[in-house]
């Protein structure tokens, strides 16, 4: 794999910054700080520059991912960038026909629910997602020290979407296939690990200075579900990355059962949402580095309330070897990105050192 | 309060049934069964009966309450059944102007922010929910030697409806206010324990051998924030039917961090979802019986795996003084009704002492 980006700066000088150092649980001189969802609808400057581009398209395009994911690191200041995606983007790349329907989420034309179906879900082929290589290729010009995070959805997630043809409560088909039909399940997310581990190496090819395995939600299951289920998948993807010697987050929502099983998968830093305090997290993961858990609701409360939440997660952070300061989850649409900003200024302010 | 319940068996006598005893850590011929959302949209005979009846009408008409809460014990033949109401009925009944929206779930005309907005939510007159005590004063009838549990929405789940005026994912507002105007939120929040217990009393006056307390929407909340600002008001409701001498059952999904907290909110028997499996869940509330934890989800999946899963549930149950079989949540609308009684069926052999 390349150590150097074409006209970034290299590995070698984005390991030393605040956010790789923090997952990887060396000294700081401040706790870096970036939001899930980052980019995006939060921000007036992103609403406008999709206006009239579909999702999907605006992943597809170098220019687009570019400048949206440009533009909290202009607008916020944080410490890290992540490359706007979306979690159905390889699939979409793999032949499976989709769309990402705005007020629905991803809607799959044909779920998969048996062996011929997951013959429709083909390796994923690099060259179909080059232009995720050319944008990162992109960002490394445009943020010179500031790194960039590389993004995929988890094959549980991914799983999901397909078996359910889009967004689902209960996850019942998903749940019925996984524990009536094993072969089937194994045989699909072992398809979405690959697909997965694919479209992640070619962000790690192009330069990205870590990634971020998000299976949103794997918080459905169990622990012994996960660990029958999931786990041997997810680990094949974040071993599948060992090499590339950059740090790995995983995250899910609604895991606070699941963090031990999450870290064994793989992760470097393990992403905690608002529930489980950074400490509890971090007793249960020793070794690792934490990630999260401003609660996204927290930030439509009076500021004083913010203050409190942030100095808390900085002071509970402290108990793990390294924390990144994140929310719980994605910033919610209807966020005022002024507070977000503020956030980072008090991150950066209080954890100095 | 009443002992005896007009023309039905009295409490002396349901203190005996295997679903109260169970409820209490007494030994138990079988394990009891019985399912939340038993009553409801699972059955074709309550689609039929409700077909062009409004939910709160439906509430409110104890000739129906009694109906459709006796189609699932006819059915079934689980080993309690649950008054069939809406966690929205003692609001209704306080004054909120609300209505339950199929396909939506409440919605609130007027949404609760303010002190101002509080003073439309008035102490419930327990006149005003006389419809109920007669519901149950029926059911006993019916129902003979199988007991009635008692049904409320918890503080917190009311208060997420009415602050955000229907259903919610995120609970911004909610979180928001709580967070950020913790006097009007306590406030809130005893005013609807008040309701609440004002509601239960009058169930348990009229002849329930049991009460579930059901907080829906509490696993969005840390441990740390259901101890500041709900702990207290779930504990006002159960702590005043102490002295009713009938098990008090405490539920809510995605508790799996709050499970000894909920258990000191007064339950004597702890609900637990398809996350913790019961003995973890036993370990953490020693001394309480424990209901659950059938995934609601896995009754779509083939016989075989609901039979292991129903196996191993009730293995895991003997960790606990009591086990009371159920889901981790409600039966799914779209349920095979025939598994349901199969899994009673299940239950009782595999469970026989």
């Amino acid at each position: 794999m390349n150590t150097a980006a074409t006209g970034g700066l290299n590995r070698l000088t984005l390991a030393g910054s605040t956010f790789v150092r923090a997952c990887r649980g060396q000294a700081v001189p401040h706790t870096p700080v970036w939001f899930m969802r980052q980019a995006g609808r939060s921000l007036p400057e992103y609403r406008e520059l999709r206006a009239g581009v579909r999702m999907l398209e605006s992943c597809r395009r170098p220019d687009l991912v570019t400048e949206i994911t440009m533009q909290p690191v202009r607008r916020h200041g944080v410490d890290a960038a992540i490359l706007f995606s979306d979690i159905m983007v390889p699939l979409d790349a793999a032949g499976v026909d989709l769309d990402i329907v705005a007020g629905t989420g991803p809607v799959v034309a044909e779920p998969v629910r048996t062996m011929a179906d997951l013959d429709r879900v083909r390796p994923l082929d690099p060259g179909a997602v080059s232009y995720v290589g050319d944008a990162v290729g992109l960002l490394l010009r445009e943020l010179k020290a500031t790194p960039l995070i590389g993004f995929a959805g988890a094959p549980f997630t991914l799983a999901s979407y397909l078996v359910e043809g889009g967004p689902s409560r209960n996850h019942t088909k998903t749940k019925a296939l996984m524990h009536g039909d094993p072969e089937l399940w194994h045989a699909l997310l072992a398809r979405l690990a690959e697909i997965t581990l694919t479209f992640l190496k070619v962000q790690v090819e192009a330069g990205v200075a870590a990634v971020q395995l998000f299976d949103s939600w794997v918080g459905a299951l169990s622990e012994a579900d996960y660990r029958r289920y999931v786990l041997p998948h997810s680990q094949a993807v974040l071993s599948g990355l060992a090499d590339a010697g950059i740090p790995r987050i995983h995250f899910g929502v609604g895991t606070g059962l699941l963090l031990p099983a999450m870290a064994e998968a793989g992760a470097d830093v393990v992403g905690v949402d608002w529930r489980t305090p950074l400490d509890a997290a971090a007793a249960q993961v020793p070794g690792k580095s934490v990630q999260g858990n401003l609660d996204p609701a927290v930030l439509f409360a009076p500021w004083e309330v913010v203050e409190r939440e942030v100095r808390r997660i900085l002071d509970e952070g402290r108990a793990a070897p390294g924390h990144v300061f994140n929310l719980g989850h994605g910033v919610l649409p209807e966020t005022d990105p002024t507070v977000l900003t503020r956030v980072v200024e008090l991150v950066h302010e209080v954890s100095k050192r």
